[in-house]
């Protein structure tokens, strides 16, 4: 039976559910949520540009709402952009039809030192007031997700300046000056962290961090390179307070790594069976990690029966408990609206074994 | 101390490494070492196009020994593409600055019907006359390596019509249509069945199959889709005859199924450990299974010491036996030449310890 918007409190859902606390259902959302599968969406992209709708709380506010309101899934996060900090510390940022592109990037240690460690008040207010302005948009019950990039994957951007290819660019640095790379990380990661904390003293409920190009590494070079500058993200966020997310593509290699972040939650890829991913979490001491994910966006262009019973799938697979439904990557541009609603509506709806709900 | 290019049996070196029996030292090649990196493949291209040098068997020959004549690998794979038998089913190919197109694709029953079962002595002739010649030329004592597609990754370039996002198309196919993707998947299978057969005729020592999209896949949809439609190729092969060498790209998530294909070697990129794939595979019962890889391409990009350690790293983590010594992907083409011969030399005379020689 599909709940209406207002009879239940999906922020107390997604914090139990990211502290894998009792739940009476899975909270589900979806990666790139606010996009171009939906049309509202593109009539405001329409009228502005991708870093306008970024830079201006209203229209972030507007664009970052209007998947809430017509599906109702349980979290909203705020409508942003990974390289926003990357401007922030200095570099020039061009959106394009095919991607970001840095004209100026970090290649040596000048470039390096030219990179400024900035004030997340003063140099990017506009994300803080976005997310005020969401959370009293939706009110108490209803939470709000921040995010920013994680190191790794924001020095792939700084240092290739485009998408494509930009871990090869990033990769020579690891070989010819480890250290420029580490000095690097460490700036981004110092940075990272007083973004978050200020994205979090708006309002944000949990905290988003984005390492598309994770799985691009060895173990080695993970362990040595992204890891200790997650590492240091968690650290100055002060973990235990609001919920970090660590969502790592194509990352299955690195498993056991990725629990070493102090990431409260995996998110993860379709990639990852959420069965075997569950029992090494289990595996583990200490306090309990929470998965996210991992329905390959691809299902969401096929039939509403493929996407039902990928839904099932996944969460008889974790069980339920300590699940935050959601996809493997972001939500592909040509996705049925229709389409989305079913995910949601099917996770939303799924019954959870007796172990996910008790003590509740 | 380097050898000379004459002074070992480089077949009876490769084949063994291909069976996992003794050896004296890693037999090393590198993926794409007929390619751009190369000034004399730069200069054949200036003159003749891809296809052109595809097509026309002295000129294949020549590509395909210039890694040879220059830096001495133990194996010369023969110069082509995957997409060759694409071509001979009936689609046409286009080879543009930003990789193939094909301007049709295979979307439906009709598509799929019109593609041909083809005669690869009539229709790919000029595949097995570059493998004659390039066997007379290099003598009996270097292995020539014929290769395909794997039926996986070329359904994807002929359900897409190019390379980016080009298993999202062919997973909507098998969302859509699971039975069609099945029917594709098995007409390529046995096609390359009997490409890969007649190559064998013509002289190849081994076969390579390339699954550059395996990684996209789930679990369950590589069991489901990729993995019947290699074994179909495999069994048509006869394996036990002629090494049939496995190359997966991003496939750490689908080990234990990898060795299911009945492949002689599988050949992994950076993001498998070396070590801890080959524990995986002592641990299975029957017959042996060999390692090819697994450098990361951007390594060679590095300074001469990292390459170096790479290669020493690599080889102590398999012991040497049972290995094939690459990249865990093309070589890239901005790669200096000498950093080749640094990759291709640091192999050759890395010693093995006992165990890797004993027997001979």
């Amino acid at each position: 039976m599909p709940e209406s918007h207002t009879d239940i409190d999906r922020k107390s859902l997604f914090l139990r559910a990211c502290r894998a606390e009792p739940v009476e259902r899975v909270p589900v959302w979806m990666m790139r949520q606010a996009g171009r599968y939906l049309p509202e969406y593109r009539a405001v992209r329409a009228k502005h540009s991708f870093l306008d709708v970024c830079k201006t709380p209203e229209l972030a506010v507007e664009v970052s709402l209007q998947p809430y309101r017509l599906l109702g899934m349980d979290a909203v996060i705020v409508f942003s952009d990974i390289l926003i900090p990357a401007e922030a510390m200095g570099l020039t940022v061009e959106f394009g039809d095919t991607g970001p592109v840095l004209p100026r990037q970090v290649r040596n240690g000048s470039d390096l030192a030219a990179l400024r460690d900035f004030d997340p008040q003063r140099d990017t207010g506009f994300v803080g007031e976005a997310i005020n302005q969401l959370c009293r948009a939706l009110g108490s019950r209803v939470p709000v997700i921040g995010f920013a990039g994680a190191p790794w994957t924001l020095a792939c951007y700084m240092i290739a300046g485009k998408s494509g290819s930009g871990t090869d660019r990033a990769k020579c640095m690891m070989y010819a000056d480890p250290a420029l790379l580490r000095a690097l990380l460490d700036k981004i990661a110092r940075n990272t962290a007083r973004y978050l904390s200020a994205q979090i003293a708006a309002g944000a409920a949990a905290v988003q961090l984005f390492d598309t190009w994770a799985g691009e590494l060895s173990r080695g070079d993970y362990r040595e390179f992204a890891l200790p500058a997650m590492q240091r993200v968690l650290d100055e966020l002060q973990p235990g307070t609001t919920p970090v997310i660590y969502y790592s593509k194509a990352s299955s290699h690195l498993l056991e790594l990725l629990t070493e972040t102090g990431a409260d939650v995996l998110s993860v890829d379709w990639r990852l069976d959420l069965a075997q991913l569950k029992l090494a979490l289990a595996a583990r001491r200490g306090r309990a990690v929470a998965v996210q994910g991992n329905l390959d966006p691809t299902v969401l262009l096929g039939p509403a029966g493929t996407i039902r019973e990928s839904v099932r799938e996944a969460i008889s697979k974790t069980g339920g408990r300590g699940h935050i439904l959601n996809l493997g990557h972001g939500i592909l541009p040509d996705t049925p609206v229709e389409n989305a609603r079913v995910f949601i509506e099917s996770g939303q709806s799924a019954e959870l074994p007796a172990r996910a709900v008790s003590a509740l």
